[in-house]
C-alpha cells in the first residue's frame, strides 16, 4: 500500500428532509449567492425548498450555469458575487453547477487572471465558502475539492482542485432525483462507474480494503441500476445510486492505491470538441483503455472479472475479455454507447483530440505515465 | 435506507513516514501536552520520532495513562494542562491513550464537574485542539469523536461524544504496530470486528452499500489476522489491519442504518468489574447476542454467512448457526475465548453485570431496544 493522507471535511445531510436541514449549517447573517443551472430545479420543486430554507438570509441568485460549465458564463457570476459582496455561496443543482460554483468561490477573492486558476493550476489562497444541495448525482463533486471548467473559445475542459473548495456541506435528497430524465440518470450511474474504475483497474498494491470498497461500489451501481432505470421513484434505489456516487469520489477509495486518470483526461477533450455528455465520453474511452492496457492491468482485470462479474470459468485472456464485454454492455443497457460510432464520429477524430490532449499538456497518463499521445491514438481507434 | 448525517472532519496521515509529517499539522508556536501510556513507545522507537518531529515546539509530557484510562488518572493531566496553559493536545498510543486525551481535552476548558461530561453527558462546548499519534490499532479512535472512560471507584466504564474532540489530524504508522505483543495485535482485530458487526448485524434497510463495506472490511479482516499473526513485520498486511479499523469506526458504515450497540455496553461492564480486556469482551458477548437474537437478525445473519463465510448451503437455520460458529472460531483462532468459564467466571456473575447495566441506565440495548436488563441476563447465560 503507498503512503497517503485522508481529509474530507463536508458534512453531508442525507435523506427526505436534507434540504430543511441546511438552514443550520449556513452563517447566520450571511448574505448567499445561490446558483443554479438551466431551470429544472423550477420543476421538480427544489427551488421553492430551497427557498424556504434560506428565509431569513439575504440571497442573491444566479442561475444559467450550463453542463460543463463555462468560464465565460461564470465570470458573470463572479462579477455578480463582487458586487453584491456575497460572503457565502450555495450551489444547487448537479456537477456542473457544483463545479462551477467552485470556481465562483475560488474566483471571487482571487487578484490575478482568473482562467490561470485553472490552466495554470495557480494556488487557491483564499476561497469563499460554499456549500450545495445536490439534484443529479454522479460526479461526486458534492464531497470533494475538484472541479472541472470549460473554456469555449479555448476549446478546453480543465479541472483545478483547492482543499479550499470542498463544500462545507452537501445536502442530498435522493426524491429530488425522482424526476430526472433517464438519460441524466443513466449518465449519472456511468460517470460513478467510471470513477471508480479508474482508481481501481490499474495494478496491485496489497490495498485489500480499498479494493473492496471499490468493488462495493461497482456491485452496487450494477445491482440498483436498472430498478432506478426501471422505477424511477424507487426511493432506496435512488439513495443506494446517490450515496454510491458520492463514496465513489470522495477520496476513499484512491487512498494508498495507484490510479489512471487517463480515461477522464481523453473523455474531457472529446466533449470539448464534439459536445457529447461527460458520462458518455467515459463509456467510449474506458472500455478501449482496458482492451488496450490488458497486460499492464492483468491482475487487476482478472480480479475485476471474478469479483464483479463473478467470471471464474475459462482461461485468462477469455476472463478478461469478457469482464470488460459485460462493462460495455452494463453501459449499453443503460442506452448508453460504447463506439464512437454512434455519434457518427470516425477516424478522422482522432488527429483532432490527440492534438488537444498534447495542447493541454495531457502527454503521460495513466497509472505509468505512459500513455502518449501515440498511445491514446492507438486506444482511440478501439472507440471506433 | 434512514436518513443521516455524516461529517468525520479527522485527517489521516497514513504510512512509513507518518509520524514526520505531523509538524505541518500543529500550529506554529503551540504549547503541546504530549500524552501517552505505559511506557511501549520508549521501547519501539515511538517517542523519539514524535519528540523530533516536535522540536521547536514547547512541549510537556504526561505519561502513564493505562488501558480502560481512569477518570483519576485523566484528572491528574487535566490539572497538568491547566497549570502549563498548554494549547494543543497530542495523544500518542492505542485507543486508551487517545480515549483519555479526548477527555483531557474536553475537561480542561470545562467549568463544572468534569466527571459529569461522561456519566451526565454534558454537551462540551469547547475542547482544546487535538491530534493522535496511533500505535495500536482497534478502537477507531483515531477517527472520530467517542471517548470511553473508566472510574475505579464508581466501577463504572462510560462513553462520551463530541464533534469537539475528533482529532485534527491522526498519524497511522503501519511500523509502529510490528513491535506489538500477539495478545494486542488479535485484540485489535476483534475490536474492529466487533465495531463492524454491530453496526451491521441488524434489519435490512435496503442501505446496499453500506452492507457491502461492513462485509469488505469483515472479509479483509479475516484474511489479513493470520498474515500479522504468523508475520508481525508484514508491512502491508499491518497496513491493511490498520486502516480497517480505522474505517471500521469511521461512521462511514454506520451512515443510515440501525445499529446494535448492546455488546459494547454489556462488553463494558465485565471489564469494569473483572478487568478483562476490552477486546475480550466483546468476543464473549458478541457470538451470544447473535445466537439469542438471531430471529431478529435473522435476514442480515443469512446475508452475513452468504457473503462473508460463503455459506450457501443448508437450510436458514444451520447456515445462520455456522456463520456463529466460525465467528467463534475467528475470535478463538487469535486465541481469544469466547466464553466465560475460560477466565473461570461463573452463573454468580450474571446478577453482578446486570446490576451494573441497570445502575448505568443501559436497559434498552439493540436495534429494537429491547435488550433488557432480563434479556441480557439470557444472553450472559450463553457466554458461560
Amino acid at each position: 500500500m503507498f503512503d497517503f493522507t485522508y481529509h474530507n471535511p463536508t458534512k453531508i445531510l442525507f435523506g427526505k428532509d436534507a434540504i430543511e436541514r441546511i438552514r443550520e449549517e449556513i452563517p447566520s447573517g450571511a448574505h448567499v449567492l445561490m446558483t443554479y443551472g438551466g431551470g429544472s430545479i423550477h420543476r421538480n420543486g427544489v427551488y421553492e425548498r430551497v427557498k424556504a430554507a434560506l428565509q431569513g438570509y439575504r440571497v442573491t441568485e444566479f442561475g444559467g450555469i450550463e453542463p460543463n460549465p463555462q468560464y465565460a458564463t461564470l465570470m458573470r457570476a463572479v462579477e455578480l458575487g463582487r458586487q453584491a459582496g456575497v460572503d457565502f455561496l450555495l450551489a444547487v443543482g448537479g456537477g456542473s453547477v457544483l463545479d462551477g460554483t467552485k470556481f465562483i468561490a475560488a474566483a471571487i477573492p482571487f487578484a490575478g487572471e482568473t482562467w490561470d486558476i485553472v490552466e495554470k493550476r495557480l494556488e487557491v489562497r483564499e476561497a469563499v465558502p460554499l456549500g450545495a444541495v445536490l439534484t443529479l448525482p454522479g460526479t461526486g463533486s458534492e464531497m470533494n475539492g475538484w472541479a472541472v471548467i470549460s473554456h469555449a473559445e479555448k476549446r478546453a475542459k480543465l479541472a483545478f482542485y483547492s482543499p479550499l473548495v470542498y463544500p462545507r456541506f452537501s445536502a442530498l435528497d435522493p426524491q429530488t432525483t425522482f424526476s430526472l430524465p433517464p438519460r441524466q440518470t443513466a449518465n449519472g450511474i456511468v460517470d460513478a462507474f467510471a470513477h471508480v474504475m479508474e482508481q481501481y483497474v490499474t495494478y496491485p498494491v496489497n490495498a485489500a480494503l480499498q479494493d473492496r470498497i471499490a468493488e462495493a461500489i461497482l456491485v452496487t451501481l450494477i445491482e440498483q441500476a436498472p430498478k432506478v432505470m426501471q422505477n424511477p421513484t424507487d426511493y432506496d434505489a435512488r439513495a443506494n445510486i446517490m450515496w454510491c456516487a458520492t463514496v465513489a469520489l470522495n477520496g476513499i477509495v484512491g487512498v494508498g492505491v495507484p490510479q489512471d486518470w487517463a480515461t477522464h483526461a481523453i473523455g474531457h477533450e472529446i466533449t470539448a470538441l464534439y459536445g457529447i455528455d461527460h458520462a458518455r465520453t467515459l463509456a467510449l474511452v474506458l472500455p478501449a483503455v482496458l482492451e488496450f492496457k490488458r497486460e499492464q492491468k492483468r491482475e487487476k482485470l482478472l480480479q475485476y472479472a471474478e469479483r464483479v462479474w463473478n467470471l471464474r470459468e475459462g482461461d485468462e485472456q477469455s476472463r478478461i475479455a469478457g469482464a470488460i464485454q459485460r462493462t460495455r454492455a452494463f453501459f449499453e443497457s443503460l442506452d448508453i454507447p460504447t463506439r464512437l460510432s454512434a455519434y457518427g464520429i470516425g477516424a478522422e477524430a482522432i488527429p483532432a483530440i490527440v492534438r488537444q490532449l498534447e495542447a493541454h499538456g495531457q502527454t503521460a497518463l495513466g497509472e505509468h505515465g505512459d500513455i502518449t499521445p501515440d498511445v491514446a491514438a492507438k486506444i482511440l481507434e478501439r472507440c471506433l
